[in-house]
């Protein structure tokens, strides 16, 4: 786990860059065993704070430079992260350092945002655009990234179709009412396929009641139980990185949004060790897939 | 929009009177276009701020008289209003202005009380009265007026079939897990029908999760995925006013409550904006109503 | 009801010692007459306030004898009780006493966590050991016990085949996905049958947006639709006694979490009304029982 | 102590009719025996909660009428009393109530506020404007009356001449900077004299550090230690009524502005109890008072 | 009145960008007439809200050049501006702006810290340089500065010998005790003398306990009465300029620091009415000058 | 540093168990330089920060000892320690230790309360005895231990005197107003002497406005300046251990009670900066103690 307190790309609520700090606390409810899993996280696996990266809270530039330097750093020693911001500026230089080394990826993003317009007060770098400028940059694998918990009102009639021209799908916060969870869950793994994966979790696609403590909260979202069982259902995926992102905790009350954020990424821990303890038995895992493709390319 | 800052009428928890000053600082998180009605409110038709109505806090009845002035005043200028709250006290003289223009109408009042009490302490018109005395007074359409969301416990027995009496049906906040959000909306739509339609939302109807900024707060609510999915669904009616209330921003925390009202609102100006479009084609309108009326009749 | 003001038995946030208190106001809310139930429960039996157990902040065992005399000698004089905590260790005592007057009892926990561990820091009655000390006790009836509503993480891979081992089943929050309402409840009804029943209801049980106020939160969690959804399909059940615990008022915000719990609390005394009512028509409600469980048995 | 819970007199941040409520909580960390004063109040003479008036939240009319005969019928059975509020409003009936036992009243008004002004919005009676009418009905002492703690904008530059028109005598806010506690003290014993006192206390006397939860902050405000203080020193007075009001519970934070509040009621039963045990030696009092006289001369 | 709504310089803490916003909520509580001052701040001069400067929040320099333009644009048509943050960066541009209309001017600067420091994160040009960077434009009057209500701790022991390398002098927050208000004022004004004065005013200044709504609280400040009470002592100075940052709202509780600021800005506003009315009667104030000079040569 | 995380000996509000978590959190607004004291507390001497005490939440005995255990463990391998609780029972423990190493100390006890009652329900450690106890065990010297802050309301008229005759002395929080800040801290040194000094600070002696994240607020206290003023004016003493207790963050805001605790445990790192560099000019400290002593003889 890496700490990116950084939240200058923020538009509206700011507040991410204590993100970190908020959820390591929160954290302290976790316990070793994932019954839904079926997995010890912390067993399986090695898993290390790695602290926060040095950033400035100055210029967005040198602070997004500093974290794609501080996560291939890490790399180097480390097999997987999971990054909590901070705002979502920080996915694209996590991207970077991602795709610099397992290529372009598939993106599961989960957000009541798109997260894929231009620029705002001319700045192309914020955390309104990091997966329009990954795109560009070619980081993404096009076929296979999706959007989940998208919501609300949008800046152009054109942001939508615009958007899957990028390559996305989206599945909309009220596709949770006729999909269900497992429906979502599985439209989600038949479009990621065996891809390697990365999850970026915008908190705010909980709805605000699950998540006050965040910067742009947008009514009708995910409820916790939904987010946690749709990345429960996600075991099957190669997921290579993650990040959890726009935790506000001047926002919060009685740490719920932290707390929310916490279990999220013990859920991510989780995958990576599912996804580690199958890499010895792959072929079963394909079989698996097989299955609930089918079984999914009705749901969409 | 017009602001109505009064809540002289609150039995419980004051504090609505600041309603429509939080609802405004939520509302800048909106954006032009509605993904899901298809429709860009602002631009379809003008939408303005029309202030506060200047009405005493120590005098429900001069209130009123200055609340009903005001609104029949603008109503010389404008089409359509969406009245902010105050508490519910103010949907009596908007229903009195509105029924003046319109004749009677019929309501959809979505909230966890059904609001047709008598008196409370010898008052007759309180926030906990405004429909039974609108009913009294012929302004609201007998067969076609309709409460959701109700829930919790009566003061007796026969508050229910009182209530039936006075020609309302009730979708109970329950009954959404079995209805689903589809069907709830269908049977309001079938209920409306082509009358001309008042919707007041009363900010209860969602559950203290997603509203703790209310006067009067009730277990067990909607989510505000359910009521924007409801409300959503509404396209084909005839709206002609509406007013969302007990918005109590005391109480609320991180803007959670005023942002689910401001998104509500939102709600309503699009559909204002879809039934505005819509006259040019209403044939079609009606085709499709005939169609939902048809599949919803066994919903309920 | 009885006021247990008890929370030194608590691992993580403290406050629950406040929890009889905060309902006590929450409770201002409550109307006589619950349509779902159709019964006045403060008509069809006479409710009372105990005020609270005045029990040592100091002294676990202390406290926890306090609390077992209390209840006994309040026993003497009322029928049937509901005890207001406190955490959850106050669950202990109410079950010896509670199964010294009608013996063992089928209990139905509500409840995050299973609250079956052993020691924590050595202390062999906290708020994470009640059914287990209970049951070596011999209080708790093995075929008719049920947790509804666990989630999140266990200490070890063995917590939950050593729960089942000590009689109890097990619905996770998760399997309201697909069991629903109706059916969790069915299966509830099913696994208690006519034993004498006691309902232990921590208010974790909600997820955090619904209830903050608490000790342990975790994220995944009922709604209170849910919540009061299942407790008011268990009329036909012999509820003998109840406890509702963990709320802490520091941790609440609008008294969201004391106002779920004062709902909680009328429902149990609505279930109290119902079979206090229902003594009359026994055979009415075996036959609907008998119905319900053939129906639940696929559920399950 | 009687309970006032009425905030229909609000022109600003309403809730001070859960104000009692709040005090009554508060009042539990209060202790038997007043070092200060040299007195246990509670033994001294004998102190009941007579808990609230039931008054109409609706019309302030029929509320200050209530709220009038509810004290007379008390002052039937009881020597002296204490209000909790409430709004300032309700200090209107309490004088009439007190003057119509004791005759025209000295009164001692600690406020950020006059409270002397005439009508807001045509209403004669509401939370500005009760001393004004008391004084126009014949009820306070012209040349015995003062209000300390007064600070911040006024309407005009006539409210001070007028209210001095009336009678009263102004120690503001900063004047506590130059006179210093005892200075404040002795200049409002000295103005008092022998005269029967009412003592009406609006919390927003204390900085809104002191007291955020009231409904018109002022900055610049005494601090707890300072109207603890010259209350403390006020123990030659002839105390016969005092209210204590606009504790507004939903603003206040850790219930700090109840504990003052609190603290200000248990000061202001040790001054009953002062003067009640002071009969006996009232010559010793009159020669103390004497002392104080002189010295207070040249402070004001 | 400005609102600038730039937190982008934020060390810490950040929010301030909701600052403008919530001080102009809060000044609803403010009246026409200033007793202290005695003069009429709306009515002597005509005081207009200019609204908020667009500025980026993602880049400091272009802010700050945005603020630097609309301020200058701004002084073509008015006299005098208070600008209400933001955090403390927006002096930078104020202070350019205004040494440009009216040359180098004196400083008193109201604050926990100096902000004179260098560079932090290499960036020239955050809440913690602004006065550093204006020195060096030669932007302020070596011998006329002030910083007032500094504490705490310093980075190094070379802080405050070289800020007073730079022309400033410094009262400490604890020098309160000793000098009182009276005194500090009369310091402050001798300081300034006649020379053109801007006043710069960070909320930090007080006390935690009065502006919890801030970004670096720092423990043992002023409390909001000696703030207002040294500002209401300024009245014979020759005020061209103010600023009030540093507040924000996200960290307040019931406004009471945005009503503090709000205090502060109506204070400023009397003191540009006084200065005003005080052009014609100019000789009178050098004569109080004079007499004040004299008496405050010991104070310091 | 030590953090002892025990709040199992709280009468009212709990919650000082998350105390050291806060402290270390608000600890990061701290800098290297202190020019009260003109020392850099990091520098003059090794600071570490050495976890916080395991202790069991449930049992008080039990937790006594571990404190007293890793205290004595820590002795041996650091000169000083500044223990931050935790509520003030385990200042009982913590003196045990220090006298084990100095021999009796002389107690500056900052607090609202005595905290030399005797038992409460039966319990004989606990918040509210810690003194009484220590001093039955022989830790203090009984003439030179003083209490700061002292208010409110008392068990019983024998409080003061029986206090009294354990060897303590009072300065009342009123006592401030006459005394000032100087005189205070000058009869504390007198109080003292050279002796081996021990200064517990319950962050209640702070006035509920500077501290109300605490569980036994008490109007009437010290201003966070005033606190600071005192210990920061005792750097002639010979101070060999410390703690801050009864920070309570679930009923802080904003953190302001965390960072008044933090700036004050920052004052005492530097008192052991000052009298750690003190020793190689002891003949220096004796001189000036004596021209303070003679000073301060009067003020008591």
């Amino acid at each position: 786990m890496l700490g990116v307190p950084f939240d200058g790309g923020t538009s509206y609520r700011p507040g991410a860059r204590f993100g970190p700090q908020a959820v390591r606390v929160a954290s302290k409810l976790l316990r070793p065993y994932h019954p839904g899993l079926d997995t010890e996280p912390f067993t399986v696996q090695q898993v290390a704070d790695a602290g926060d990266v040095a950033c400035t809270p100055f210029n967005i530039e040198s602070a997004v430079e500093a974290i794609e330097r501080t996560t291939r750093s890490l790399q180097e020693r480390v097999d997987r992260i999971v990054a909590v911001g901070g705002d979502h500026t920080i996915a694209l230089p996590l991207l970077r350092a991602h795709a610099g080394r397992h290529g372009p990826v598939a993106l599961v993003h989960f957000d009541a945002h798109l997260d894929t317009w231009d620029t705002y007060f001319d700045a192309p770098i914020t955390h309104g655009t990091p997966f329009r400028r990954a795109r560009e940059e070619g980081l993404l694998l096009d076929d296979h990234s999706i959007h989940v918990g998208i919501r609300g009102s949008l800046y152009a009639r054109d942001d939508l179709p615009e958007d899957e021209g990028m390559g996305f799908r989206t599945i909309a916060s009220a596709d949770l009412d006729s999909l269900g969870i497992a429906g979502v869950a599985d439209a989600v793994v038949a479009r990621v396929g065996s891809a390697p994966l990365y999850v970026s979790i915008d908190i705010d696609v909980l709805d605000p009641a699950h998540a006050p403590g965040t910067g742009t909260p947008e009514a009708g979202g995910l409820t916790s139980r939904e987010l946690l069982g749709i990345l429960g259902r996600m075991g099957g995926t190669n997921l290579v990185g993650a990040d959890v992102v726009e935790v506000s905790p001047p926002y919060d009350h009685a740490e719920i949004t932290s707390i929310a954020a916490a279990h999220v990424v013990y859920e991510l821990l989780a995958l990576f060790a599912k996804s580690h303890s199958a890499r010895e038995s792959a072929s079963t895992r394909r079989a698996v897939e097989a299955a609930r493709l089918s079984s999914t390319q009705e749901a969409l």
